[in-house]
């Protein structure tokens, strides 16, 4: 499975941009599946979770809820990358897009908004391109603007598929 | 993995038998974790979705949700039993309890309000007990009267367990 991630500080462009690269695969023929990190003290990604909770207070180490098409699962602390990877491999993706994340070390587009931003691509590892709301070069880096999302993505898929 | 299902129509009181039975089997160190089926038509479980929607709209035949200790996958088509159990398995669960899924045939304790419920004794596979709401006899089934939880639990827990 590979994977691809999309990060950038809020409101930078992530969810826009991991739809387009959806839609390319997709069109492709290719079996893609997207995870999406919440951040920290954002809206709750919380449910009517009275029953999970109860079972999570008898001591449910994972408690899990679904109905029709959602699944929705409860740990004792908070979900790791590593513990999530698996699910989407069992399911049989090809791709998984993730947003967010950050600090995780798999091949990555970072989005920048502002020129403060650009402190990201020191502190960041693996990371594929750039996508920048301003005219940017950089040495090293292929660098798209904002608005190129299409282009970006064609090199993406072209990058990782490089035999398709 | 062991398994272990409690069924029974709505308000039969499956949650409360399942916490007691996830606290019995923490109590006596085991990893248990616990699945809830929703059922249909009741509340959703749903969420602020949004994001996910648009990758599920851009094709992402999973798309996930991660915040804190929770995680909510969105398939395209409803889950199965069958896709969710590998997540279990591979999260190191020795004991799954799960609520609802009357129709699958792992182990379960069928829990009746109303004498009119006894037809799923006859409907149902696998019963391992009976927990009634009325007094009722059984000629093969081991059953309980409500209220009798902790003493399912032990027999279960002895059950299952039986070198333990």
């Amino acid at each position: 499975m590979k994977i691809i991630q999309i990060v950038g500080y809020k409101n930078s462009g992530k969810t826009t941009l991991a739809s387009h690269l959806i839609e390319t695969f997709t069109t492709k023929g290719i079996h893609v599946a997207s995870l999406k990190h919440h951040g920290h003290g954002g809206e709750p990604v919380g449910i009517s979770n009275t029953d999970s909770e109860q079972h999570r207070t008898s001591g449910s180490f994972v408690s899990g809820v679904t109905g029709e098409h959602i699944l929705q699962l409860a740990n004792q602390g908070r979900w790791e990358l590593s513990q999530i990877l698996p699910f989407y491999q069992r399911l049989g993706a090809e791709v998984l897009v993730v947003e967010g994340f950050k600090n995780e070390n798999y091949p990555k587009i970072v989005l920048l908004k502002n020129k403060n931003d650009q402190h990201l691509l020191k502190s960041l590892t693996n990371i594929l391109a750039v996508m920048t709301w301003f005219p940017m070069d950089h040495p090293s880096l292929p660098t798209f603007l904002k608005g190129e999302e299409k282009k970006l993505c064609h090199w993406i898929s072209e990058t990782i598929f490089q035999n398709k």
